[in-house]
């Protein structure tokens, strides 16, 4: 990213905060850290406004300012005169230039303002041009604006304006990323957005699909090419971070969009998968991935079974088809649970999983005022010939029985020890119903090798979740002894 | 809509089951139904291709069939001429209007196609076209096609086939929608996707935000007007149906779609809306919301306390503000949950909640091989001066919660029987470590006339669900007792 915005320092202390340690202890590359503020207030005077004041003292030299360029707005929300609104904007942008800032202005409402009042809205761009901005930003602030209007509007910034401009789309029309991307075939310089396009209401022009078209399609360089590959794994990192899931159907970064599922088109993709994606999803660090569903033909089956270095027979694969379409019936969902289906291919297999027999299990958690909130859990299995009860404690039901069931199975193998649980995910499917619901569960394992994710599906949440449980547990072990070369 | 396809006669016994059943049970008012299908096969006989026969049986007037205007495709997937491959499309578009059928041409990975040989995909265009189509619907099978890509195309096709002409875009690169308004724009007739975008991969064109875009912004009827309002509820309710929860970020009918966060604008769109919504949200049967985050100023606080019939005053105001921030700290979220919210609105106004008091809980399940599960929950409460100790069975650990805890209170409060949970959903907040993560809990409630949701955070599921099933008890009382003009 060439331009990184932290935050707005003038607006709250821990804004502030950020860019007095951000100038200091982060170590950008080859990104520039970005103060974002707004101009001067009306009939106020730059030397004394704080939030212009902020900016110069975050000690970035890079700043960006927001300014109206929608007359309506000047009036009802600023409530004040154009000349005035032009004025705030030319002053503030010089008072910044003159303390040796490099200045970006955010023309705010830009392409409402210019349908209503398309002098005004130029006027606020020349202001801000007079005043020594680098940058003028067009920005569509409500995100109304349809790919339609942008090309007779930007050629008129064109003819009336020198300086280079750049642009700033939100997505409430759903055409954000669209709308960037022929403003930059219309010679935008800078496009504005957010990483998985994150941002209040719909969000902001996702940056993803952006890079990834103005590099991979149209020869317009972005990020360093290098980079390029990263861009799965940092949109999915970032999506971890901020805790806001990536929908698997994102464009290029999805855990979806290179997925084929339909048996139709899975023999062919194997042959020339060009001819069936857009891109190479290497190029964006992504893969191509064949899930198997109802719709899943015998083909896409052997393809999956391939993958786990299974070799399915034709009676194998048939009852495996048979019994996935029951399950998915029940409510299961094997795309993305590859573990629970191993598990399905190998029993289809005749295969029976030798390393350990769960007698039962219970799991109470006791609540009183304060904090002395009690879940355990009691699991009864036999391993070979031994019967082993183990019990033991947990912050909630699933980690007091993931606890007591390596307790119980740790002493006989003891390469579980190395396997942990890295996601555990509820999602209620019947939601007509409130808690009489059937849950789904989805765990992701893994050990210093490989993961693994498991399904359990009831109508009972301890269920769903002890089964999907109990499925990591024997593929761990499946792991290990087969990578011991142990009988299976 | 005018046409919904409703699935591919022959390719399994499901959808050639819902064609049997369709064409006589499904009343559609002004829709009309059609079956998707294929061309012949190569070196075939229309009159002997279980396909084409299928979807003359399925007894709709309305047919769409895929041909390859990609000669790659041709010559890769199909394994046939070129020659071929135009004489499959015009004869089985000739076979299928001999049968009284108006058909529609999917010209499949036209765009791409056309990059590669134009002159190839316009034959297959012009074979369709010879055969008595009656629109011919260019695909973007790959999704890979930018908006630029397009006028340029469709110019060329304009030219050279006098035709009705369709689109059908696929979401790879983000532009679905857009590249399907711009389609519109340079004279498409039809509009190929799906409500909310559901798809393979990315998924296809959402016909959601095209509907809104062009009914309400560029004056091209889609809808009839009178259904304008009910997109949202259509949109939410298909989500239901398919289980495929809609983000909230979805244009125009997410449920953030207007909502409005940031203190700075709040107070100034409660003056002007039409200066901060690309739309008014009524029209589409959406509506503005005022949400309370860490963000938040006092005056979207007190805007969202008048909502619920409350006034704070200075000292709550100040003292709420400082407890939403700790507890979103924590991991709550009361953007959606607005139950909890006003539960914190009313304890900041010095309110106790007069109803019970929860002394201790108890949930257990116990699970054995086969289908002997049982969770069993008890609470022990405190209703004025009784001590209630109250024991139930559930399906799962809150269910069992919930049913305990409206046996020991329905006999003071018989209204709780019409209250009931609509909707439990859990999210894992830090997946870094697993089953030790912090989850959290919403439940929706809703009796016979409001409905409202709780949530509750802890590392521990029960004490999460327990939380929010308490709180929903609370408000369900605090509901029925001031409607009935009890003291609070």
């Amino acid at each position: 990213m060439q331009f990184i915005e932290g935050g707005w320092p003038g607006a709250n202390p821990k804004d502030a905060a950020f860019f007095a340690r951000a100038t200091s202890e982060l170590k950008l590359h080859s990104s520039r850290l970005v103060a974002f503020g707004s101009t001067r207030r009306a009939n106020g005077d730059v030397e004394n406004d704080p939030n212009l004041r902020a900016l110069v003292a975050s000690g970035v030299a890079d700043v960006c300012i927001v300014a109206k360029a929608w007359d309506y707005h000047v009036v009802h929300a600023l409530r004040t005169s154009l000349e005035e609104a032009l004025a705030m904007v030319r002053d503030s942008v010089a008072f910044l230039v003159g303390h040796g800032c490099n200045v970006f202005l955010d023309a705010e409402h830009f392409f409402d303002g210019f349908k209503g009042n398309p002098d005004f809205a130029i006027a606020v761009l020349s202001a801000a041009a007079e005043g020594g901005a680098s940058t003028l930003v067009l920005c569509d602030t409500n995100g109304g604006t349809l790919p339609s209007e942008i090309p007779s509007i930007i050629s008129k910034v064109n003819d009336q304006i020198a300086l280079p401009f750049g642009v700033h789309f939100h997505n409430d029309s759903g055409c954000a990323v669209a709308n960037s991307l022929i403003a930059v075939d219309l010679g935008a310089t800078q496009v504005q957005g957010c990483l998985n396009g994150y941002g209040e209401r719909t969000g902001n022009a996702n940056l993803v699909p952006i890079i990834a078209a103005l590099s991979l399609k149209q020869a317009i360089s972005t990020i360093p090419p290098q980079n390029l590959q990263l861009l799965t794994t940092t949109a999915r990192h970032i999506a971890e971070i901020t805790n806001l899931p990536l929908s698997p159907q994102t464009p290029y970064v999805g855990s979806s969009a290179f997925t084929h599922k339909a048996g139709l088109h899975v023999s062919a993709i194997a042959r020339r998968s060009d001819a069936y994606e857009h891109i190479n999803p290497d190029l964006v660090g992504n893969h191509s991935r064949f899930v198997v569903s109802e719709m899943a033909g015998r083909q896409t089956l052997l393809i999956k079974a391939g993958e786990l270095g299974l070799e399915l027979t034709d009676d194998a694969t048939t009852s495996l088809l048979q019994r996935l379409k029951d399950l998915e019936h029940q409510g299961y969902h094997f795309e993305v649970a590859d573990g629970s289906l191993e598990l399905l291919m190998r029993h289809a297999l005749g295969w029976v999983q030798p390393y350990f027999e769960v007698e039962s299990y219970r799991v109470a958690t006791d609540g009183y005022h304060g904090p002395e909130l009690l879940t355990e859990a009691t699991v009864k299995v036999r391993v070979n010939d031994n019967r082993i009860i183990a019990t033991a404690e947990g912050n909630g039901p699933v980690h007091a029985l993931d606890q007591a069931l390596r307790q119980a199975l740790q002493t006989t193998y003891p390469s579980l020890k190395t396997m942990g649980l890295d996601d555990y995910k509820v999602r209620v499917l019947d939601t007509s119903s409130g808690t009489d619901a059937v849950v789904r569960v989805l765990i992701d394992f893994s050990d210093s090798e490989t993961q693994w994710t498991t399904t359990g599906v009831s109508t009972n949440i301890i269920e769903a979740s002890f089964s999907a449980l109990t499925e990591g547990f024997v593929l761990a072990l499946v792991k290990t002894t087969s990578s011991e070369g142990s009988a299976q």
